[in-house]
């Protein structure tokens, strides 16, 4: 792990703001610079060198995994103790994170900071930084990717007439975990039949029926790192028009995929990908975003959604996710997550993408 | 349910806070305030009628689920569809609540209201009055707690000499998912052997040894209520000392129980049961308070905690679970949720708690 490197490279983002220090307390954030996994911590990044705040419980944990920073541990609650400890060094401006923070713990930190220390909440500063994944963090990503992929056949063969939604993701989840996985990235979503047509279904006490369509879209969190993976499968013979349903998603996913370069803007994939689908008469029913950054956290920046103006950089991942939900009928959603490089993508999940008929 | 009778009483709160509306941006509260169960929304309460706004995604399952407010479907984010139409009302004082809102989005909502209105940060008015549970609430978490404890005697014939800790937490969630449950209500402490020395012990990749004890501690949720019960059995014959810590534990439990009632203070409950250990001479293996509150959040108020000056009232729901730790041998934690009435309190969990070996 490169933590230090991390704590480097967001030292040089502090600077351009004029942040002398930042506060913080996202617990993604913390892991993703020093390395801490427990639920209490506070990291001071930014001065001389870097410091990391828990309390007693948290002793062994922290000498055991912080690296890159000093670690303190207080009495105190760590974000006291941590503004204390800056209320005593030189500067001006401590950042607080303003998008995690609550307004409570704001003011409390805004209370206990002495002149001429002065508050300031920034946006996104370590998220922007973890939007470009660093070799480890890509080969963690590929084993939790690998995980939920080698769960596939065995979540298919549980898909049968008359099971409950539920059960399916119970025996994945069940299998997930005995294979190691640390826990499921969302809750999975099972959604069969009709209720393939809502984009986020999740595991219902529904049987799936006799036929239909059956969208499965799960994740594993391996190491801390998140996968998601969706596929739909046809219990029964698909019909013509789920046949052509599914062949669109595909088509477009497949257009997604092949925009997807260093360059392009986040807009730009999901406009490759809507085109498809709106050529094929079914754009106005692809009614979500193509596609997200993924990574400690499920959802991460960029968003891959129409207009979005964010420009891809070698070292994202990111799922390509099109999808179509006729309401009352079914729907379809075909998603990959791929890592984007100079010259186009590498896909990550390897699990085929035929339509499987059970 | 009594959604309306809900709103009512914190509209009287408000008035005594001279809070004019409060928005309510924390999930747990806007379900309790009017019963949605979505992902985006906020309740604005306190004015002549309570209005809930949230966005085209949950427009069925608004309009299904909210009771006793007003539904607004907008194409805002609903926090600031709330803040322009408070705008426009009469009043001065909008409450936010300072514990869950972030530093960013307060200072959004603070943008957008126009003079003479003026923000005040308010601290746990809803979750105060969730401290008293109502007959629907208590319905509803006997009917968790029962869940919860039905899957006891099948978790504890997997739990068996070699087999991976987390394999016994995937083979209860399983079990629970396929029984009803939502999901967990916190991650499985299953700690075998040593680790039962670990008051947080995550179920592992660890196997259970061929003999020592095994902490087993978990909840279900079940209509958005939390079941939350330990039990801790022995692998192979307890030694003398594993069954002293036992009885000492389960004599500590029993005192916390006995102390329960409307008119005692949290801190006294947790000094009936800290005083057992203190006499068996294991006070200072019990690192942790006896208690908490449980309700649509695992961990709510009350904290039976040392010195805790807070007040029991009947319809509180409370955990009582004290437990011994010693370093690298093993511990002992049992756990029931207790309902808290005029003359003492009903034991809501109904499994036994005889030392079980396996």
């Amino acid at each position: 792990m490169s933590f230090s490197k991390r704590l480097q490279t967001l030292s040089r983002s502090l600077a351009t703001l004029r942040v002398d220090y930042l506060l913080i307390t996202h617990l993604p954030n913390v892991r993703y610079l020093c390395g801490f996994t427990g639920s209490a911590g506070a990291l001071l990044a930014g001065g001389p060198e870097p410091v990391f705040f828990t309390d007693g419980r948290y002793t062994m944990q922290a000498h055991q995994e912080v690296q890159g920073a000093m670690v303190r541990i207080e009495q105190k609650a760590p974000l006291a103790a941590a503004t204390e400890w800056i209320g005593r060094k030189r500067g001006r401006t401590l950042g607080i994170e303003g998008d995690h923070l609550t307004v409570a713990a704001g003011a409390r930190v805004r209370g206990l900071l002495p002149k001429p220390w002065r508050l300031r909440a920034v946006s996104s500063v370590v998220e922007r930084q973890r939007m470009i994944k660093d070799s480890a963090e890509i080969e963690l990503t590929r084993k939790a990717v690998n995980l939920g992929s080698s769960l596939f056949r065995s979540l298919v063969k549980s898909v049968r007439p008359g099971v409950a939604e539920a059960t399916v993701a119970a025996k994945l989840q069940y299998a997930a975990r005995v294979a190691g996985a640390e826990a499921m990235s969302f809750d999975t979503i099972v959604a069969a039949g009709p209720r393939s047509a809502l984009p986020h279904g999740r595991a219902s006490a529904a049987a799936i029926p006799r036929r239909g369509l059956v969208v499965l879209d799960y994740g594993v969190i391996l190491s801390g790192y998140c996968s998601d993976m969706t596929r739909t499968v046809s219990v029964g013979r698909a019909s013509a028009k789920e046949r052509a349903w599914y062949t669109a998603v595909l088509e477009a996913q497949i257009a997604g995929i092949a925009a997807v370069r260093a360059g392009a803007t986040a807009g730009e994939v999901d406009a490759a990908a809507r085109k498809v689908l709106k050529q094929s008469g079914l754009g106005k029913h692809f009614t979500h975003s193509t596609g997200h950054g993924v990574g400690l956290e499920i959802h991460e920046s960029p968003r891959l959604a129409a207009g979005e103006t964010a420009v891809l950089q070698s070292g994202m991942v990111v799922t390509i996710e099109p999808g179509v939900y006729i309401p009352g009928e079914g729907g379809v959603r075909i998603e990959d997550m791929v890592l984007v490089t100079q010259s186009g993508c590498e896909v990550l999940t390897p699990t085929n993408k035929e339509l499987i008929t059970i």
